[in-house]
Protein backbone atom coordinates (compact mmCIF):
# COMPACT_ATOMS: atom_id res chain seq x y z
CA UNK A 1 0.00 0.00 0.00
CA UNK A 2 1.78 3.48 -0.82
CA UNK A 3 1.87 6.16 0.84
CA UNK A 4 -0.33 9.32 0.51
CA UNK A 5 0.67 12.81 0.14
CA UNK A 6 -0.12 13.48 3.99
CA UNK A 7 1.26 10.69 5.38
CA UNK A 8 4.71 11.56 3.41
CA UNK A 9 4.29 15.08 4.88
CA UNK A 10 3.84 14.22 7.86
CA UNK A 11 7.07 11.78 7.61
CA UNK A 12 8.92 14.97 6.32
CA UNK A 13 7.76 16.61 9.88
CA UNK A 14 8.70 13.85 11.85
CA UNK A 15 12.07 13.89 10.56
CA UNK A 16 12.73 17.41 10.71
CA UNK A 17 11.94 17.35 14.15
CA UNK A 18 13.97 14.59 15.08
CA UNK A 19 16.57 16.30 13.65
CA UNK A 20 16.12 19.70 15.64
CA UNK A 21 16.04 17.92 18.87
CA UNK A 22 19.51 16.40 18.39
CA UNK A 23 20.55 19.64 16.94
CA UNK A 24 19.42 21.85 19.79
CA UNK A 25 20.85 19.13 22.32
CA UNK A 26 24.05 19.00 20.75
CA UNK A 27 23.86 23.10 20.78
CA UNK A 28 23.17 22.56 24.22
CA UNK A 29 26.06 20.07 24.94
CA UNK A 30 28.91 22.39 22.92
CA UNK A 31 27.72 24.78 25.81
CA UNK A 32 28.33 22.90 28.85
CA UNK A 33 32.33 21.81 27.38
CA UNK A 34 32.73 25.22 26.64
CA UNK A 35 31.74 26.94 29.41
CA UNK A 36 34.39 24.83 31.23
CA UNK A 37 37.04 25.38 29.38
CA UNK A 38 36.05 29.41 29.03
CA UNK A 39 35.72 28.55 25.02
CA UNK A 40 34.50 32.34 24.70
CA UNK A 41 35.27 31.75 20.92
CA UNK A 42 33.08 28.93 20.41
CA UNK A 43 30.40 30.17 22.67
CA UNK A 44 29.70 33.38 20.24
CA UNK A 45 28.13 31.09 17.72
CA UNK A 46 25.62 29.70 20.51
CA UNK A 47 24.10 32.36 22.22
CA UNK A 48 21.46 34.83 19.96
CA UNK A 49 22.88 38.37 20.34
CA UNK A 50 19.85 39.42 21.94
CA UNK A 51 20.11 36.11 24.59
CA UNK A 52 18.30 37.03 27.98
CA UNK A 53 20.09 35.24 31.28
CA UNK A 54 18.60 34.39 34.41
CA UNK A 55 20.35 32.24 36.44
CA UNK A 56 19.13 32.08 40.86
CA UNK A 57 21.20 30.55 42.63
CA UNK A 58 21.39 30.03 46.40
CA UNK A 59 24.69 32.58 47.07
CA UNK A 60 24.38 34.40 43.48
CA UNK A 61 21.96 35.70 40.87
CA UNK A 62 23.23 36.43 37.47
CA UNK A 63 20.80 39.17 34.87
CA UNK A 64 21.88 39.20 31.98
CA UNK A 65 21.06 40.35 28.79
CA UNK A 66 23.12 40.36 25.08
CA UNK A 67 25.04 38.04 23.90
CA UNK A 68 28.17 40.53 25.00
CA UNK A 69 27.40 40.79 28.30
CA UNK A 70 26.73 36.86 28.59
CA UNK A 71 30.32 35.91 27.23
CA UNK A 72 31.60 39.05 29.41
CA UNK A 73 30.21 36.96 32.51
CA UNK A 74 31.39 33.89 31.67
CA UNK A 75 35.32 34.98 30.59
CA UNK A 76 35.57 36.86 34.00
CA UNK A 77 33.77 33.84 36.00
CA UNK A 78 35.69 30.91 34.68
CA UNK A 79 39.27 32.29 35.51
CA UNK A 80 42.14 30.56 35.85
CA UNK A 81 41.62 30.68 39.67
CA UNK A 82 38.28 27.96 39.19
CA UNK A 83 37.67 24.81 38.38
CA UNK A 84 34.32 24.12 36.91
CA UNK A 85 32.12 21.31 36.03
CA UNK A 86 28.86 21.75 34.39
CA UNK A 87 26.64 18.49 33.41
CA UNK A 88 23.74 18.81 32.01
CA UNK A 89 21.01 15.80 31.95
CA UNK A 90 17.83 14.71 30.89
CA UNK A 91 16.66 17.20 28.17
CA UNK A 92 13.09 17.57 27.56
CA UNK A 93 12.74 19.35 24.12
CA UNK A 94 9.16 20.87 22.41
CA UNK A 95 9.99 21.67 19.11
CA UNK A 96 7.39 24.14 18.28
CA UNK A 97 7.75 25.69 15.11
CA UNK A 98 10.52 25.49 12.40
CA UNK A 99 12.37 28.32 13.84
CA UNK A 100 11.30 28.07 17.59
CA UNK A 101 11.61 25.23 20.59
CA UNK A 102 11.48 25.10 24.62
CA UNK A 103 14.03 23.00 26.82
CA UNK A 104 14.52 21.62 30.37
CA UNK A 105 17.49 20.40 31.26
CA UNK A 106 19.15 18.90 35.03
CA UNK A 107 21.68 20.92 35.87
CA UNK A 108 24.75 19.21 38.29
CA UNK A 109 27.89 21.38 39.05
CA UNK A 110 30.80 21.07 40.90
CA UNK A 111 32.61 24.49 41.08
CA UNK A 112 35.80 25.51 42.99
CA UNK A 113 37.07 28.93 43.53
CA UNK A 114 40.39 28.77 44.97
CA UNK A 115 41.23 32.16 45.47
CA UNK A 116 38.52 32.52 48.58
CA UNK A 117 38.71 28.54 49.41
CA UNK A 118 35.01 27.66 48.60
CA UNK A 119 33.33 24.41 46.64
CA UNK A 120 30.11 24.99 45.81
CA UNK A 121 27.84 22.10 43.97
CA UNK A 122 24.47 21.30 43.40
CA UNK A 123 21.84 21.35 40.78
CA UNK A 124 19.35 23.28 39.06
CA UNK A 125 16.49 23.06 36.49
CA UNK A 126 16.94 25.05 32.92
CA UNK A 127 14.44 26.59 31.19
CA UNK A 128 15.53 27.32 27.68
CA UNK A 129 14.11 29.14 25.15
CA UNK A 130 15.70 28.48 21.31
CA UNK A 131 15.40 29.78 18.04
CA UNK A 132 16.65 29.08 14.56
CA UNK A 133 18.46 32.15 12.73
CA UNK A 134 21.36 31.83 9.90
CA UNK A 135 20.37 28.34 9.79
CA UNK A 136 21.54 27.43 13.52
CA UNK A 137 19.78 26.87 16.48
CA UNK A 138 20.88 29.41 19.14
CA UNK A 139 20.16 29.75 22.69
CA UNK A 140 17.63 32.82 22.98
CA UNK A 141 16.63 32.44 26.87
CA UNK A 142 18.53 30.20 29.41
CA UNK A 143 16.71 30.93 33.05
CA UNK A 144 17.15 28.28 35.88
CA UNK A 145 16.30 27.91 39.99
CA UNK A 146 18.45 25.61 41.97
CA UNK A 147 16.88 22.68 43.28
CA UNK A 148 19.64 22.32 46.10
CA UNK A 149 22.63 24.40 46.42
CA UNK A 150 25.66 23.56 48.94
CA UNK A 151 28.54 26.08 49.26
CA UNK A 152 31.81 24.30 51.14
CA UNK A 153 34.31 26.73 52.90
CA UNK A 154 37.48 24.23 51.93
CA UNK A 155 40.22 24.18 54.58
CA UNK A 156 42.88 24.09 51.08
CA UNK A 157 42.61 23.67 47.71
CA UNK A 158 41.70 20.52 46.09
CA UNK A 159 44.94 18.45 45.36
CA UNK A 160 44.87 19.03 41.73
CA UNK A 161 46.48 16.73 38.94
CA UNK A 162 44.81 18.71 35.81
CA UNK A 163 43.90 22.29 35.77
CA UNK A 164 42.47 23.13 31.75
CA UNK A 165 41.21 26.55 33.52
CA UNK A 166 44.77 27.73 35.18
CA UNK A 167 46.13 27.58 31.08
CA UNK A 168 43.36 28.89 29.35
CA UNK A 169 41.41 30.53 31.55
CA UNK A 170 41.72 34.57 31.89
CA UNK A 171 43.38 36.00 35.15
CA UNK A 172 40.71 36.48 37.78
CA UNK A 173 40.14 40.03 38.40
CA UNK A 174 38.06 41.50 41.30
CA UNK A 175 38.44 41.57 45.36
CA UNK A 176 40.95 38.89 46.67
CA UNK B 1 15.37 6.22 -8.83
CA UNK B 2 12.47 6.04 -6.87
CA UNK B 3 11.49 3.77 -3.53
CA UNK B 4 9.26 1.00 -3.39
CA UNK B 5 6.33 0.72 -1.16
CA UNK B 6 8.04 -1.62 0.97
CA UNK B 7 11.18 0.92 1.36
CA UNK B 8 8.45 3.93 2.22
CA UNK B 9 6.94 1.37 4.93
CA UNK B 10 10.62 0.35 6.51
CA UNK B 11 11.35 4.32 6.43
CA UNK B 12 7.64 5.49 8.39
CA UNK B 13 8.90 2.44 10.46
CA UNK B 14 12.25 3.56 11.36
CA UNK B 15 11.44 7.27 12.10
CA UNK B 16 8.31 5.50 14.17
CA UNK B 17 11.01 3.39 16.38
CA UNK B 18 13.14 6.95 16.63
CA UNK B 19 10.36 9.10 17.83
CA UNK B 20 9.38 6.16 20.46
CA UNK B 21 12.86 6.69 21.79
CA UNK B 22 12.93 10.03 21.81
CA UNK B 23 9.59 9.62 24.11
CA UNK B 24 10.68 7.22 26.49
CA UNK B 25 13.57 9.07 27.22
CA UNK B 26 11.55 11.86 28.01
CA UNK B 27 9.55 9.78 30.27
CA UNK B 28 12.40 8.83 32.39
CA UNK B 29 13.75 11.76 32.17
CA UNK B 30 10.77 13.49 33.98
CA UNK B 31 10.59 10.70 36.21
CA UNK B 32 14.29 12.04 37.46
CA UNK B 33 13.30 15.88 37.24
CA UNK B 34 9.73 14.85 39.38
CA UNK B 35 11.28 12.69 42.26
CA UNK B 36 14.18 14.90 43.49
CA UNK B 37 11.28 17.55 43.29
CA UNK B 38 8.75 15.62 45.14
CA UNK B 39 6.14 16.11 42.10
CA UNK B 40 3.64 13.85 42.41
CA UNK B 41 0.87 15.52 40.47
CA UNK B 42 3.46 15.07 37.40
CA UNK B 43 4.11 11.48 38.60
CA UNK B 44 1.06 10.12 38.19
CA UNK B 45 1.25 10.61 34.26
CA UNK B 46 4.40 8.75 33.81
CA UNK B 47 3.70 5.33 35.83
CA UNK B 48 1.06 2.74 34.75
CA UNK B 49 -1.61 2.08 37.07
CA UNK B 50 0.29 -1.65 37.22
CA UNK B 51 3.87 -0.26 37.89
CA UNK B 52 6.02 -3.01 39.22
CA UNK B 53 9.21 -1.68 40.83
CA UNK B 54 11.81 -3.63 42.39
CA UNK B 55 15.13 -1.73 44.16
CA UNK B 56 17.66 -3.46 45.74
CA UNK B 57 20.04 -0.91 47.56
CA UNK B 58 22.55 -1.88 50.08
CA UNK B 59 20.88 -0.12 52.90
CA UNK B 60 17.71 -0.46 51.89
CA UNK B 61 14.78 -2.57 49.05
CA UNK B 62 12.01 -0.98 47.65
CA UNK B 63 9.24 -3.74 46.25
CA UNK B 64 6.17 -2.05 45.28
CA UNK B 65 3.32 -2.93 43.05
CA UNK B 66 0.88 -0.12 41.77
CA UNK B 67 1.14 3.31 41.18
CA UNK B 68 -0.42 4.48 44.19
CA UNK B 69 1.89 2.90 46.39
CA UNK B 70 5.03 4.24 44.20
CA UNK B 71 4.00 7.45 44.30
CA UNK B 72 3.33 7.22 48.19
CA UNK B 73 6.57 5.73 48.99
CA UNK B 74 8.52 8.85 46.77
CA UNK B 75 5.94 11.53 48.68
CA UNK B 76 6.81 9.57 52.20
CA UNK B 77 11.12 9.12 51.62
CA UNK B 78 11.32 12.46 49.25
CA UNK B 79 10.18 14.56 52.28
CA UNK B 80 11.94 17.89 53.67
CA UNK B 81 14.47 16.18 55.55
CA UNK B 82 16.56 14.88 52.41
CA UNK B 83 18.28 16.61 49.73
CA UNK B 84 17.99 14.28 46.46
CA UNK B 85 19.81 13.90 43.44
CA UNK B 86 18.82 11.19 40.52
CA UNK B 87 20.61 10.63 37.36
CA UNK B 88 19.85 8.48 34.77
CA UNK B 89 23.05 8.41 32.00
CA UNK B 90 23.48 6.30 29.14
CA UNK B 91 20.27 5.07 27.97
CA UNK B 92 19.72 1.84 25.82
CA UNK B 93 16.22 1.19 24.63
CA UNK B 94 14.94 -1.34 22.43
CA UNK B 95 11.57 -1.03 21.39
CA UNK B 96 10.09 -4.19 20.71
CA UNK B 97 6.58 -3.16 19.42
CA UNK B 98 4.06 -0.26 18.56
CA UNK B 99 3.55 -0.34 22.46
CA UNK B 100 6.28 -2.43 24.60
CA UNK B 101 9.71 -0.86 24.95
CA UNK B 102 12.57 -2.02 26.98
CA UNK B 103 15.44 0.40 28.22
CA UNK B 104 18.69 0.56 30.47
CA UNK B 105 19.95 3.53 32.74
CA UNK B 106 22.78 4.30 34.35
CA UNK B 107 22.24 6.03 37.47
CA UNK B 108 23.94 8.14 39.77
CA UNK B 109 22.42 9.42 42.86
CA UNK B 110 23.68 11.80 45.55
CA UNK B 111 20.97 11.42 49.07
CA UNK B 112 21.28 13.28 52.50
CA UNK B 113 19.15 12.20 54.94
CA UNK B 114 19.27 15.52 56.93
CA UNK B 115 17.38 13.91 59.95
CA UNK B 116 19.74 11.27 61.05
CA UNK B 117 22.73 12.70 59.26
CA UNK B 118 23.17 10.67 56.30
CA UNK B 119 24.69 10.32 52.63
CA UNK B 120 23.99 7.98 50.61
CA UNK B 121 25.56 7.99 47.17
CA UNK B 122 26.83 5.81 44.51
CA UNK B 123 25.87 3.96 41.17
CA UNK B 124 22.91 1.38 39.75
CA UNK B 125 21.67 -0.13 36.64
CA UNK B 126 17.86 0.42 35.69
CA UNK B 127 16.48 -2.49 33.73
CA UNK B 128 12.96 -0.97 33.11
CA UNK B 129 10.20 -1.94 30.94
CA UNK B 130 7.58 0.66 29.30
CA UNK B 131 4.40 0.62 27.71
CA UNK B 132 2.40 2.92 25.30
CA UNK B 133 -1.48 3.21 26.60
CA UNK B 134 -3.66 6.30 26.04
CA UNK B 135 -1.24 7.58 23.64
CA UNK B 136 1.52 7.63 26.12
CA UNK B 137 4.58 5.82 27.04
CA UNK B 138 4.53 5.09 30.81
CA UNK B 139 6.69 3.40 33.47
CA UNK B 140 5.70 -0.54 33.65
CA UNK B 141 8.55 -1.94 35.38
CA UNK B 142 11.48 -0.46 37.10
CA UNK B 143 14.49 -2.62 38.68
CA UNK B 144 17.53 -1.79 39.49
CA UNK B 145 20.61 -3.05 41.35
CA UNK B 146 23.42 -1.27 42.66
CA UNK B 147 27.02 -1.36 41.13
CA UNK B 148 28.35 0.34 44.40
CA UNK B 149 26.88 1.97 47.12
CA UNK B 150 28.56 4.24 49.81
CA UNK B 151 26.90 4.90 53.16
CA UNK B 152 28.51 8.04 55.32
CA UNK B 153 27.84 9.18 58.40
CA UNK B 154 28.25 12.91 58.49
CA UNK B 155 29.03 15.12 61.23
CA UNK B 156 26.56 18.19 60.49
CA UNK B 157 24.45 18.63 57.70
CA UNK B 158 25.69 19.77 54.29
CA UNK B 159 26.33 23.89 54.49
CA UNK B 160 22.68 24.33 52.02
CA UNK B 161 22.00 27.70 50.36
CA UNK B 162 19.19 26.41 48.52
CA UNK B 163 16.72 23.50 49.74
CA UNK B 164 13.34 23.03 47.23
CA UNK B 165 12.31 19.96 48.94
CA UNK B 166 12.41 21.84 52.40
CA UNK B 167 9.82 24.14 50.90
CA UNK B 168 7.79 21.80 48.89
CA UNK B 169 8.31 18.02 50.46
CA UNK B 170 6.23 16.45 52.61
CA UNK B 171 6.77 16.35 56.43
CA UNK B 172 8.35 13.52 57.42
CA UNK B 173 6.49 10.99 59.64
CA UNK B 174 8.54 8.01 61.28
CA UNK B 175 11.43 7.34 63.81
CA UNK B 176 13.00 10.05 64.58
CA UNK C 1 2.26 17.92 -3.29
CA UNK C 2 4.06 14.83 -3.60
CA UNK C 3 8.00 14.54 -3.12
CA UNK C 4 9.84 14.43 -5.25
CA UNK C 5 12.66 11.15 -6.09
CA UNK C 6 15.14 14.16 -4.17
CA UNK C 7 13.58 15.05 -1.49
CA UNK C 8 12.59 11.13 -1.00
CA UNK C 9 16.29 10.23 -0.93
CA UNK C 10 17.13 13.38 1.01
CA UNK C 11 14.92 11.62 3.69
CA UNK C 12 15.77 8.80 3.43
CA UNK C 13 19.64 9.58 4.14
CA UNK C 14 18.21 11.66 7.15
CA UNK C 15 16.95 8.94 9.15
CA UNK C 16 19.95 7.10 8.45
CA UNK C 17 21.92 8.97 9.76
CA UNK C 18 19.55 9.67 13.09
CA UNK C 19 19.33 6.02 13.36
CA UNK C 20 23.40 6.02 13.48
CA UNK C 21 24.02 8.80 15.74
CA UNK C 22 21.33 6.82 18.08
CA UNK C 23 23.24 3.60 17.40
CA UNK C 24 26.67 5.00 18.25
CA UNK C 25 25.78 6.66 21.36
CA UNK C 26 24.27 3.13 22.21
CA UNK C 27 27.74 1.96 21.82
CA UNK C 28 29.61 4.35 24.33
CA UNK C 29 26.36 4.32 26.47
CA UNK C 30 27.43 0.56 26.78
CA UNK C 31 30.63 0.85 26.69
CA UNK C 32 30.68 2.92 30.00
CA UNK C 33 28.30 0.21 31.59
CA UNK C 34 31.05 -2.46 30.64
CA UNK C 35 33.70 -0.82 31.96
CA UNK C 36 32.37 0.02 35.52
CA UNK C 37 31.17 -3.90 35.74
CA UNK C 38 34.43 -5.21 34.54
CA UNK C 39 31.84 -6.43 31.84
CA UNK C 40 35.12 -8.07 29.39
CA UNK C 41 32.87 -10.42 27.64
CA UNK C 42 30.75 -7.38 26.34
CA UNK C 43 32.94 -5.07 25.22
CA UNK C 44 34.89 -7.59 22.52
CA UNK C 45 31.86 -6.36 20.44
CA UNK C 46 31.77 -2.51 21.06
CA UNK C 47 35.82 -2.56 20.08
CA UNK C 48 37.29 -2.26 16.49
CA UNK C 49 39.90 -5.09 16.45
CA UNK C 50 42.66 -2.39 15.63
CA UNK C 51 41.62 0.43 17.96
CA UNK C 52 43.53 3.06 19.18
CA UNK C 53 43.27 4.47 23.04
CA UNK C 54 45.00 7.65 24.01
CA UNK C 55 44.29 8.35 27.51
CA UNK C 56 46.14 11.68 29.00
CA UNK C 57 45.12 11.74 32.79
CA UNK C 58 47.17 13.91 35.46
CA UNK C 59 48.59 10.45 37.36
CA UNK C 60 48.46 8.37 34.64
CA UNK C 61 48.48 7.83 30.82
CA UNK C 62 47.10 4.91 28.81
CA UNK C 63 48.47 4.44 25.05
CA UNK C 64 46.88 1.21 23.58
CA UNK C 65 46.66 -0.11 20.51
CA UNK C 66 44.34 -3.39 19.68
CA UNK C 67 41.09 -4.51 21.00
CA UNK C 68 43.38 -7.10 23.17
CA UNK C 69 45.69 -5.02 24.61
CA UNK C 70 43.13 -2.20 25.24
CA UNK C 71 40.30 -5.56 27.10
CA UNK C 72 43.26 -6.52 29.57
CA UNK C 73 44.05 -3.05 30.29
CA UNK C 74 40.33 -2.73 31.49
CA UNK C 75 40.28 -6.33 33.37
CA UNK C 76 43.45 -5.29 34.97
CA UNK C 77 42.36 -1.81 36.09
CA UNK C 78 38.89 -2.39 37.10
CA UNK C 79 40.25 -5.05 39.22
CA UNK C 80 38.15 -5.84 42.62
CA UNK C 81 40.14 -3.56 44.61
CA UNK C 82 38.84 -0.27 42.61
CA UNK C 83 35.21 1.23 42.78
CA UNK C 84 34.48 2.98 39.35
CA UNK C 85 32.43 5.21 37.63
CA UNK C 86 32.36 6.78 34.46
CA UNK C 87 29.48 8.70 33.07
CA UNK C 88 29.54 10.54 29.22
CA UNK C 89 27.77 13.28 29.34
CA UNK C 90 26.70 15.65 26.03
CA UNK C 91 27.59 13.54 22.77
CA UNK C 92 28.33 15.88 19.82
CA UNK C 93 27.95 12.81 16.91
CA UNK C 94 29.18 13.41 13.14
CA UNK C 95 28.64 11.00 10.97
CA UNK C 96 30.88 11.27 8.13
CA UNK C 97 29.51 8.21 5.67
CA UNK C 98 27.39 5.32 5.97
CA UNK C 99 30.96 3.64 8.09
CA UNK C 100 32.58 6.67 9.68
CA UNK C 101 31.99 8.75 12.68
CA UNK C 102 32.87 10.93 15.30
CA UNK C 103 32.20 11.78 18.47
CA UNK C 104 33.08 14.05 21.19
CA UNK C 105 31.80 13.37 25.12
CA UNK C 106 32.25 15.02 28.59
CA UNK C 107 33.34 12.48 30.90
CA UNK C 108 32.26 12.43 34.39
CA UNK C 109 34.30 9.98 36.79
CA UNK C 110 34.86 8.93 40.12
CA UNK C 111 37.35 6.08 40.72
CA UNK C 112 38.24 4.88 44.63
CA UNK C 113 41.62 2.63 44.95
CA UNK C 114 40.98 1.29 47.66
CA UNK C 115 44.70 -0.90 48.03
CA UNK C 116 46.44 2.55 47.85
CA UNK C 117 43.75 4.78 48.95
CA UNK C 118 43.17 6.88 46.58
CA UNK C 119 40.02 8.86 45.02
CA UNK C 120 41.00 10.42 41.80
CA UNK C 121 37.89 12.60 40.51
CA UNK C 122 37.32 14.91 37.55
CA UNK C 123 36.40 15.47 34.16
CA UNK C 124 37.89 14.72 30.16
CA UNK C 125 36.83 15.71 26.83
CA UNK C 126 36.97 12.62 25.00
CA UNK C 127 37.27 12.78 21.06
CA UNK C 128 36.49 9.41 19.54
CA UNK C 129 36.14 8.04 16.15
CA UNK C 130 33.68 4.95 15.29
CA UNK C 131 33.42 2.96 12.24
CA UNK C 132 30.37 0.42 10.93
CA UNK C 133 31.63 -2.61 10.25
CA UNK C 134 29.68 -6.66 10.53
CA UNK C 135 26.90 -4.10 10.39
CA UNK C 136 27.95 -2.84 13.79
CA UNK C 137 29.22 0.67 15.25
CA UNK C 138 32.74 0.06 16.79
CA UNK C 139 35.04 1.84 18.43
CA UNK C 140 38.02 2.59 15.94
CA UNK C 141 39.69 5.29 18.06
CA UNK C 142 39.51 7.09 21.74
CA UNK C 143 41.30 9.79 22.93
CA UNK C 144 41.14 12.16 25.91
CA UNK C 145 42.25 15.29 27.44
CA UNK C 146 41.90 15.90 31.16
CA UNK C 147 39.60 19.30 32.36
CA UNK C 148 40.23 18.84 35.57
CA UNK C 149 41.79 16.12 37.69
CA UNK C 150 41.91 15.69 41.66
CA UNK C 151 43.44 13.36 43.14
CA UNK C 152 42.63 12.46 47.30
CA UNK C 153 44.83 10.64 49.40
CA UNK C 154 41.84 9.32 51.56
CA UNK C 155 42.40 8.03 55.04
CA UNK C 156 40.20 4.93 54.80
CA UNK C 157 38.21 3.04 52.44
CA UNK C 158 34.37 4.64 51.41
CA UNK C 159 31.65 2.58 53.76
CA UNK C 160 30.64 0.87 51.07
CA UNK C 161 27.47 -1.18 51.23
CA UNK C 162 27.08 -2.20 47.95
CA UNK C 163 30.69 -3.24 45.46
CA UNK C 164 29.97 -4.93 42.21
CA UNK C 165 33.36 -4.96 41.21
CA UNK C 166 34.64 -6.63 44.53
CA UNK C 167 32.50 -9.59 43.45
CA UNK C 168 32.73 -9.15 39.51
CA UNK C 169 36.05 -7.93 39.04
CA UNK C 170 39.61 -9.53 38.23
CA UNK C 171 42.10 -9.96 41.38
CA UNK C 172 44.47 -7.12 41.82
CA UNK C 173 48.34 -8.09 40.56
CA UNK C 174 50.79 -5.49 40.48
CA UNK C 175 52.83 -3.47 43.75
CA UNK C 176 50.93 -3.68 46.85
Amino acid sequence: MAMTAEELEQLRQDVRILKDIEAIKRVKHAYFRCIDMANIEELKSIFHRDVVVHFIGGTYEWTLRGREQYLEAIAANFNREVVAQHNGHHPEIDVLSETEATGTWYLHDNFYRLWDLHFVTGTALYRDRYVKEDGRWQILESRYERVYEIDHVIAAPPPLTVHYLAKHGRARSGPA
